[in-house]
């Protein structure tokens, strides 16, 4: 079946399908906010488009009641007051049933081809969904529009492009031919149908609505699976902009736009729970903190659960020929978004007498030093150092700071700093203190924000032991190992690989250990504490459908 | 790294990739027990070799006490008391866990290529495994040789067929380059290793040792992890030959035999339960009752859980051109291993005011006597008979059939035959019993053994209406359908996608809706009740490990 959104995308597909399986480089959406590449009034129109949603009703039509919520408080401290429809489960799990039979009935194809234009049309609206997600979220602008935008839409793409090899890998029909001796052979036909698993519900986060709840959304929908968007009540824009283009772009497919719909909540509403654990909803796609995403694994037994919780992110140094790289390195991890990312480092581990390096070897205090160092000079100027860290996404996140203030020594205090444009911003540059290996109570845990400790360990032979410890029991996103060792490397890979954590070696230069690159990168592994999937590959796109098969006589197949 | 096991299977390999993406028919292990194929001696060779292992030590050298356990009772009362070392599970995990660094560090293809060595070794004992299969679960020889064997091994081989294309379909490196427009571009390579979930535990089942168990045994084992083999007491000989087998061969390989192991118990023992909720168990597969399947998959929240439990397989009964082939294509059905096979039609609905055929209307009766009749032909002479329903595994199935006795209206009452060979045989013929629509409290559970029911519905539309229900709240594993109309063909197939369940469209000749094909026919869909996983795809094995990565810079690709 040809339909012209796949016509339209059919290339996008095929490149993406091979990305996947190459892993090398590549992108389809730009990540330059550039005017050469969004056109000259992009930015203007993306930023008036999203100051047209503020204090009004968000437009969208969708089953529920007329009640509206508006429940979001910029990190910048302007004023939103964007009012969305108020979700009424029942209302919408029943509109999404009825969008099932003909949205299975399409196809992989077929619904390859309307994810892809969704992409496509988001993509279309990047400078809006740029503003949105910074202003919600906190982020700076670049990274709003870069990891709100381009990135996150790579990794939608990504997503349907696994999950169209996983429903393509078995064909739509098969001719069986059995031979039985002297006897004509045994002659069938077969069918298999890609049956979707059901409802699924996508539950966002605050720090990175788009980002972390497309692989899941897309990954749902290409599978046949109607979707309901749960955003943080913090950070609904984003996705409401999101569900409002794809109803669109669903129902110009000449498809019923129920097949995806916001959930918007006052917190006290707590709908996720009530979809969670409906019957009818059978895939959930969470990203947020540990104990609610254990909640939802042990409650929401009907359904497959999809979490990325909270984690322990750990680098080891253990020698280095460059160490200014390595600061500095390091001091854009911790700096990025204030610390604020589910991927940045909270442990750096370093032996106590210090790092070999081609000056000889330095001390702790000198790599502590030339750490804190190059923070303190990236968050030097206000003005640029808030393109770099945002704003603090919420009060949770201030107040983890002050308990973290009163934590071992500190090295690099947090200041808050005034946002040039915005004089209400909550802005607080990272705090740094030291801690010895015997504070696994305090290293042991997660202090999502910007908080970094350097763990003073015995030796690296230490560092690797306390690696393993904490990530073994706490999980983690990503980990860093700076050495000039090969066989130490090696030793910290093997570790890695037992803890299931994705490595990054000797990062110096534009690559960061925070940061991960679509069709090429794996975001967590599902191997640890800290998520049960990947993304994205086949286990993540794999359980949202069933094959099922039908079979029958023929004639013999003429060639 | 090639390994003489890989050079020596990679056309197999290779061949069995291929017809998991082509799913015509494909087999690698002949089916036929024919002295042409297995040579001359064969058949005595097995006889011989099942025989000396009876009333003796088993002969297996794993970790633990010396203790030793005699469970089975042979269906066809012959004395088996073949002694197994009694598992102790901490002996068994702790010897697993040390198996698994080389293990994992051989990748892959040398994985793919010892497993297949396993499966080549397994074949060659043939007969052997026949005979075992034979006296522990009651089936007739020529099915315990081809389902206990080649049609097993087949499953085996397409479970490491799919985890094989799963586990590379990501490269093992990559070569990652991004453009940064007038600087140099950013340079990494990227290396992608297959991480193993952990120690994994395959409960076996009572009536297909090997047929329910090689599927997960080698889908665990390929994709790195350790497998513990826990038979049930009434089956061990099958699984304690393989893991025999699996040992030699993996030692042969240069790895530890610890690999796998065999878990027998005394029933009071409950080990797999001790196993089920070990942290160190991270990847269950079971096959067995609802009860113990709903407990595995709540209790073991440690570990991926992959059941196979029961369900209410149906056909439904519209119109024919060929009463005669349908009414002999479903009473083989309903012979084969007197029903004991969890694709065994149960409930075959019929509307009460008959069916259409080419010879005009034929009554509900009519299609019934013809159905009971066909039973009673193929059951007619025991010699014969015998050599089709084998015997009956366990007093459970007794049991169950007299309690059936008493439901419904009896149209063919169950015999006890005489075995003509084995005097202590415990032998017994279908019973078919007439229901009505409304009596769903019987024909809505399963009723596991040589029990089939003929429901009267009101109409082919009723029909539909039970088995949505019926499939819909219990699962099924096979469905089935008799019309010469493609309209009700069609609706029967959307209700067989609603529910989940594979169906089979007019079957009349040698193909039979409760046997699936390795390599083109799924076995359960994973959908429904019935089971949580298909044998075999790509959602059966994407979970059984995970991808781990690392990435460093390097200079410029030189291609």
């Amino acid at each position: 079946m040809t339909h012209p959104m796949l016509t339209k995308h059919r290339d996008t597909l095929d490149r993406a399908l091979q990305a996947i399986g190459e892993r090398g480089y590549w992108s389809a959406y730009p990540e330059s906010p550039s005017p050469r590449v969004y056109g000259e009034t992009a930015a203007a129109d993306g930023k008036a488009a999203f100051e047209a949603y503020l204090g009004a009703d968000f437009p969208i039509d969708q089953p529920g009641p007329a009640d509206r919520v508006a429940t979001e408080v910029s990190p910048y401290g302007i004023p939103l007051g964007v009012r969305y429809p108020r979700a009424d489960p029942r209302a919408l799990i029943d509109a999404a049933a009825a969008t099932q039979p003909a949205w299975r009935e399409a196809g992989p194809a077929v619904r390859a081809g309307v994810c892809l234009e969704i992409l496509d049309r988001i993509s279309q609206r990047s400078f809006t969904l740029a503003n949105a997600v910074q202003y919600t979220t906190g982020q700076a602008f670049v990274m709003a529009f870069q990891a709100g935008g381009p990135h996150a839409l790579d990794r939608g793409l990504e997503a349907v492009a696994y999950a169209y090899s996983e429903m393509t890998r078995v064909p739509a029909t098969a001719y069986w031919e059995k031979p039985q001796g002297k006897h004509d052979p045994l002659r069938m036909s077969k069918t298999y149908h890609v049956v979707p698993r059901g409802l699924a519900l996508v539950i966002g986060c605050n720090t990175f609505p788009t980002w972390n709840s497309y692989p899941g959304l897309f990954a749902s929908l290409v599978t046949g699976n109607p979707v309901i968007v749960k955003p943080h009540p913090g950070s609904v824009l984003p996705l409401a902009i999101t569900v409002q283009i794809a109803r669109e772009v669903i129902a110009e497919a000449g498809f019923d736009p129920n097949l995806v719909t916001l959930a918007a909540e006052d917190p006290a509403d707590k709908v996720a729970s009530a979809f969670a654990t409906d019957p009818a909803v059978k895939i959930i796609d969470f990203t947020g903190g540990t104990a609610y995403g254990d909640w939802l694994e042990t409650n929401a037994r009907q359904a497959q659960v999809y979490t990325e919780k909270a984690g322990v992110n750990t680098v080891i140094i253990d020698s280095t020929d460059d160490l200014k790289g390595l600061a500095r390195n390091l001091a854009f991890t911790l700096c990025l978004y204030s610390g604020q990312m589910c991927t940045t480092t909270q442990n750096i581990l370093i032996p106590e007498g210090g790092i070999d390096t081609p000056e000889g070897k330095v001390s702790f205090d000198d790599v502590a030093t030339a750490i804190t160092g190059a923070v303190a000079k990236l968050t030097a100027d206000p003005a640029r150092a808030v393109e770099l860290i945002g704003a603090i996404v919420n009060e949770g996140v201030t107040d983890r700071l002050a308990r973290a203030e009163k934590l071992g020594e500190v090295l690099l205090a947090s200041q808050a700093l005034t946002h040039p444009a915005h004089a209400d911003a909550v802005v607080r540059t990272p705090l740094i203190a030291k801690l010895g290996a015997g504070d696994s109570d305090v290293y042991g845990e997660e202090w999502f924000g910007p908080i970094a400790f350097l763990v003073a360990t015995a030796d690296t032979a230490d560092s690797i032991r306390v690696f393993r410890e904490t990530v073994g029991a706490k999980g983690a996103l990503t980990a860093g190992v700076y050495s000039t060792d090969e066989d130490v490397l090696a030793e910290v890979e093997t570790a890695a690989c037992d803890v299931a954590v994705h490595l990054s070696c000797n990062l110096t230069g534009g690559v960061f250990v925070n940061q991960s690159a679509a069709f090429s990168d794996f975001h967590a592994s599902g191997g640890n504490a800290a998520a049960n999937a990947a993304l994205t590959d086949g286990a993540y796109v794999a359980g949202r459908f069933r094959f099922v098969q039908s079979r029958r006589h023929v004639a013999a197949e003429t060639e």
